[in-house]
C-alpha cells in the first residue's frame, strides 16, 4: 500500500468490530507496547481514568503485576522483543491476559487474543486496529462518535491544505518541530513527534500544559537558535490552558503556530489531532526528498540486538 | 542561599528525617506534583514497583480515586495551583491525603503534613527533601545506600571538572541537549532536560531506551541540523541495552558523550547522576552568561494566570 493510502485508511480501521472482553471485577489494566504500537496505550490512558491504567514500554512489568491484573500487550508485529518479554513475565506472575497483534508469537499468547486482519501497513498505519477495542471494551466510544470521528478523518483525506502550510514552513528554514499538547491530548502530541521522527526523519520533541510552564518556558524565552524550532501548540478549550497557552505565547516572545481541535467531544478531537499530525509529518517526510515508510534502520537494530 | 551552594546542599537533605506513613492496607498511591516538584515522583515510581503508582501533573485526579487512595501532593512552595486543585478534589473523593511542602495552603490539607524545614531555595535543589520520605516511608532506600549516596554527592560537589567539559562542549558551538536515559533512570533523563531549561535558558529533550530505538532512531540517522545536537546518553549494566546503545550509535553514525553512573545499587547510582545533571546544566547556565536562578517568567506567568 502507498503510505498516502495507509493514512487513507485509518477511518476505516473505526470499524474494527474486536473489543478487549474486561473481566468482571477487574479494575487494574497493564498495558505492554512499544513505539507505533504504545502509542494506543498512551491515548487509552488519557482517555479512560476509571480504572487504573498502568503503561510498560520495557522489557519487565512491575512487582505488582497478579493474578488480578488484566493485561494488555500490543505489538502489532507481534514479535517485539520488549513486549514479549514483558508479556511472558505477567503470564508467570497469573496475570489475565489479552493480545492485540496481527500475528507473531504474542497472537497465541493471551487467555483472548484479537487479530488484526492485516499485516501488510505500518504499525504506526494501524493505531485504530489497536485503539478500537481498548475504546469499545472499556465502553469509552458509542456509535455517534465512531460517525463523527470518521467525517473529519474524511474531512482531512480530502482536504489536508493546512497541513502542507505548516509542512512547508518547517521545511523552508529546516525547522526543528516543537509539538505542545494539554490533556487529555498530552499522548497526541508525543505521537506527532514520533510521526516526526519516523515520516519525516527529524528530530522533534513533544511537552504539554501546564507541565512546560514549569521548565520549558524559561528555556524558550532565552534559548540560543530560537529561530530554529517551529511550535506548533494544540488549542484546548479548558479556560485554564487557554490563558496558559496565550500567556507564555507573549512572555516568551514566541510565536506559536495553534492547531485547533475540531470534534463536539474528546474521542473525535482526538481523532481529529492524530491525523493532522499524520499529514504535516507525511508532507514534511515528501518535502525532504525522505521515503515515510523506509524504517529500514529500525529493523536492523531489532536483528543486530538479538 | 548562591546556586553553587544549593547544589552542594543537596547531599544534606540525605539526612531529612521525615517519611510518609503508610497506611495499613494501602496498595496504590496517587502522586500530584508539577515542575521541580514533580520529579520526585517520577523517580519514585521508576525505582518502586510493588504498589500502582500514578503520576499527576495536571489539575484534574483520575476518576479511580477513592477512599482506597494514598495521595500524596508535593509542592515546594505549597501554593501551585495545579497540585492545590488535585488535592483538593481527591480529598472530596475521600482519599488518605500527605502532604510534603514548605509551607503555603498545601501544607495544611493532609491527613499527614510533611514540612520541608526550609524555603529559602530553588525547589528544584530540593529534591532530596521531597523524594527523602518516600524512599523512606516506602522502604525503599537502607541506611548504607544514603551513606554511599552522600559520599558520590560530596564526590561530584568536589570535582565536577567532567560536568564542566560537556558544558563547555555545548556552549562552544551553542549545541542542543538531547538526554537519552534507559530504566530505572528515564526520570533522571528527564530531570536532566528541564535542568537544562531552568539552569541554563536552552532548550533542551529526553528519550530512554528501548523506547527511543522506535522512533528517534530514524531521525537521528537522517535528521537535518545533526551536527546542532549535543547526545548525552546514560550508561547501563542491563546488556540489552548496553547493546542497544551501541548498535544505535554506529547505526546512526552519531557520537554519544556517556555518562557512566557510578554506584554499586540503584538508588545511589539514581543520586549520583541526578548530581552530574545539576553540574553540566549549571555550568552551562555559568557560561552562557545566564543567572541559573533566574525563574522569574515562571513566577510572572503564575501570577497572571490566576
Amino acid at each position: 500500500m502507498e503510505f498516502m493510502d495507509e493514512l487513507r485508511f485509518l477511518k476505516e480501521q473505526l470499524k474494527f468490530n474486536e473489543k478487549v472482553d474486561v473481566p468482571p471485577g477487574a479494575s487494574e489494566v497493564v498495558i505492554a507496547g512499544m513505539g507505533g504500537s504504545g502509542i494506543a496505550g498512551k491515548i487509552f490512558q488519557e482517555l479512560f481514568t476509571e480504572f487504573k491504567v498502568h503503561l510498560i514500554d520495557n522489557y519487565a512489568v512491575p512487582k505488582f503485576v497478579s493474578k488480578s491484573t488484566l493485561f494488555i500487550a500490543i505489538s502489532f508485529s507481534g514479535n517485539t522483543e520488549e513486549t514479549i518479554s514483558a508479556a511472558s513475565q505477567a503470564a508467570r506472575a497469573g496475570a489475565h491476559m489479552v493480545t492485540i497483534s496481527s500475528g507473531g508469537a504474542l497472537s497465541e499468547m493471551g487467555d483472548q487474543n484479537i487479530k488484526i486482519p492485516r499485516n501488510d501497513i505500518q504499525p504506526r498505519s494501524a493505531t485504530g486496529y489497536m485503539l478500537i477495542p481498548l475504546l469499545k471494551g472499556f465502553g469509552v466510544i458509542s456509535k455517534s462518535e465512531i460517525n463523527e470521528s470518521y467525517g473529519l478523518l474524511d474531512q482531512l483525506d480530502k482536504n489536508d491544505e493546512e497541513c502542507k502550510i505548516h509542512a512547508k514552513n518547517i521545511s523552508k528554514k529546516s525547522l526543528i518541530p516543537v509539538i505542545y499538547g494539554s490533556p487529555p491530548l498530552c499522548s497526541i502530541a508525543y505521537r506527532w513527534k514520533t510521526q516526526f521522527n519516523e515520516n519525516a526523519k527529524v528530530i522533534a520533541y513533544s511537552n504539554s500544559f501546564p507541565e512546560l510552564n514549569h521548565n520549558d518556558t524559561m528555556a524558550i524565552a532565552q534559548t540560543y537558535r530560537k529561530d530554529e524550532f517551529y511550535f506548533l501548540v494544540f488549542g484546548s478549550d479548558a479556560s485554564k490552558i487557554k490563558k496558559r497557552i496565550n500567556v507564555t505565547e507573549k512572555a516568551t516572545k514566541s510565536r506559536f503556530n495553534m492547531i485547533n481541535p475540531k470534534g463536539s467531544s474528546q474521542i473525535p478531537r482526538m481523532f481529529y489531532m492524530l491525523h493532522y499530525g499524520d499529514y504535516v509529518s507525511y508532507h514534511l517526510g515528501t518535502l525532504r526528498k525522505v521515503n515515510p515508510t523506509d524504517i529500514s534502520l529500525i529493523e536492523k537494530l531489532k536483528k543486530e540486538i538479538k
